[in-house]
């Protein structure tokens, strides 16, 4: 006997990025050579000043439940990196610990969307964006863009899609999974929009701190900015910590009681410990660390870029954050998900299928990650496995 | 202009326990002596080997996501726990590890329930309960129980109340917030009733381990049980482990993939320094210390249990595990958290209002934890409080 799932739930897609880890761990036990540039994460352990903190806490017996919408001191913290790194000024009631950015998406989209209601993002898109709103019975606008936009929305695309069943917009700045901003002005434009049609902002700037040839910017830096406007970040991809789960978002005084009750029900608290250790990758000696290490991802984007250049590919964006390359492979494909098994198979080198991301384009395009470092040596081989197709 | 919050989000409820310690701790804050009776988890850090394997963790730079359902060698020795301390065969494959219970209770729900479909629950209940089926757009089919059942519901119940609309059904034991079991042999005929008529039997022993005068029990270690049987558990209480956000489901294999495409999508995973300490926790040196938590916690309920009954107060119940004694106060009040202010107010000892947990008899019921050494001063300041109600 066998018993029911739900509709909902069996519609939610699986990450491909996880078939492909997994296939590629099968084939390292194997003996085989790999380099990994699927995984969507920093290689870098988290800085040790963060182990310090958390196990101070711990010896100090700070184990227990805290605040659902987090530590005060964090909350005062962050409220003040916000000051001195972005130049924004940001109320500390506004700012809400979550167990991961994961958590604050969906806490805000719970606090925001009815069932029917539609969220208007981008393809290619963060993958669990989409799921989020199928979870919520919501509805996904998906409108396709590509190299021409940055693969970002513009204020030109709300114009043209912006409907009155549209609760909310998601961007993310630089994006998953294709490293590329939406410059403030634009943001800023795109805000008020939505604003004047009663539609969320969500902005999400987890890969924040990590951009390049400019300064690290968020949207909170504009004074007078719109009610409708959500931040969402994180402490996983800028301050390495993906493993201690632990998020935020800034959001406008109305959602903060909604978000607490929610958070209350859902998880009841983000990791103590983490928090603790959060306080301390906000010091400004971890900042410094923080700083060395973008630089690192900054050089390793450089030299994939040459590398790709070099090796004739055409690119047609130059990703100016996070850790991502995002790659148009129709002149070889139109079934990304075998290329990239194929690739793995033949090479060892793991990319991620743009499948994840996105329908339209997805086909057609992969996502390499440069949280690897051993960067040439992946062009090469991917030169060699291109030319079956030629 | 502000921007409208979702119908659902709207209606969840707030944890009056919350408001409760708000103003314990704002009282104790202008220097009055509390006791707090209020809060919902050991007031023991966790244990200090889980500390230690957290930190070799992080030294070892094992700070990065795992695996969505769990780090294999936990879901391994998780396994070998159920063989070695509950005499129960369960498949590895079957552990599905999660940030906190909280997040195996969301998971499995939206696992299961389509929209409009029914879960059948206690009243009093775990008040999460029911907003998870909430934000499902389930409906909540709440039975009142008394302490002629010990506050749980019996088969009995079930053959009174099924109908098939009901997708589910939660039980806890020991239940919070009454610290009262349901019978092993109960419960099997429960899960056998409701496999017969495609029902989930949801289970939640995150107080299993925290019983008194009878060993610790799961209903997995019945051979042949039906595949509705879902398990839910967490580091959280026996293993003192509140703050590290660390909880696991053991479900029927068809649940399993269901599961990992879910937890990918809403958490990525739990959080990984939690894991290898919770590694630590299950080792015997370990379960020895929680031992000797488990029996001073079962001295203090006989305390309070002593205490209350000198005091001549009527208890319905002996509450044979968690650390929660619920007390029908209908002789006093029928406005369980305008009594419950009172008594802070003017005794300094904060305990929580039935409400949180129940409509039907929550107005003339309150619950004690047992989360603080200092029971026979609270139960005598009680005792003066209730005077002017005589
Ligand atoms: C754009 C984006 N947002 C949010 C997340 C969630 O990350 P976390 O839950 O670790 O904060 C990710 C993770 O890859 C991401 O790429
Ligand atoms: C019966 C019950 N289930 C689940 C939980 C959730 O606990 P956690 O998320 O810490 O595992 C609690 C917390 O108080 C509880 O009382």
């Amino acid at each position: 006997m066998t018993f029911a799932i739900s509709k909902t739930a069996s519609q939610i897609a699986p990450f491909r990025v996880m078939k492909i880890l997994a296939q590629a761990k099968a084939l390292q036990a194997q003996g085989r050579d790999i380099i990994h540039m699927e995984i969507g994460e920093p290689d870098f352990a988290s800085p040790s000043c963060v182990h310090q903190a958390a196990q101070n806490a711990a010896e100090q017996g700070l184990t227990h439940y805290t605040a659902t919408l987090g530590l005060p001191a964090l909350r005062e913290k962050l409220a003040q990196f916000y000051d001195g790194f972005y130049h924004a000024k940001v109320n500390a009631e506004q700012l809400v610990i979550t167990p991961g950015s994961s958590s604050a998406l969906q806490l805000v989209l719970t606090a925001i969307l009815n069932p029917g209601e539609q969220v208007l993002m981008a393809d290619p898109t963060y993958p669990c964006n989409r799921q989020f709103v199928h979870l919520l019975h919501g509805e996904v606008y998906s409108v396709p863009v590509t190299a021409d936009s940055q693969y970002q929305l513009t204020l030109d695309h709300l114009k043209q899609h912006w409907n009155p069943q549209i609760k909310a917009v998601m961007v993310a700045s630089p994006a998953n999974p294709t490293g590329t901003l939406i410059e403030q002005a634009e943001l800023l434009k795109m805000a008020q929009f939505l604003a004047q049609r009663d539609t969320y902002f969500i902005v999400d700037e987890i890969y924040q701190g990590l951009v390049y040839e400019r300064p690290a910017e968020s949207i909170l830096a504009h004074q007078n900015l719109p009610q409708n406007v959500v931040v969402i970040n994180s402490f996983s991809k800028f301050f390495g910590m993906t493993g201690w789960r632990l998020g935020w978002c800034v959001v406008p005084e109305h959602l903060i009681d909604v978000l607490d009750r929610l958070g209350q029900n859902l998880y009841l608290s983000a990791p103590t410990l983490s928090q603790y250790g959060a306080l301390a990758v906000l010091e400004s000696d971890a900042l410094t660390e923080l700083e060395q290490r973008r630089q690192i991802f900054q050089q390793r984007r450089n030299r994939l870029y040459a590398a790709m250049q070099s090796a004739g590919f055409t690119l047609k964006t130059l990703p100016q954050g996070a850790f991502y390359l995002y790659w148009d492979v129709s002149e070889y494909t139109q079934d990304s998900e075998r290329f990239c098994a194929a690739l793995l198979q033949q090479t060892g080198v793991a990319i991620t299928p743009g499948t994840d991301f996105g329908k339209e384009a997805g086909k057609s395009h992969v996502r390499l990650a440069y949280t690897n470092d051993r960067i040439e040596e992946a062009v090469q081989r991917i030169q060699g496995f291109v030319e079956q197709y030629r």
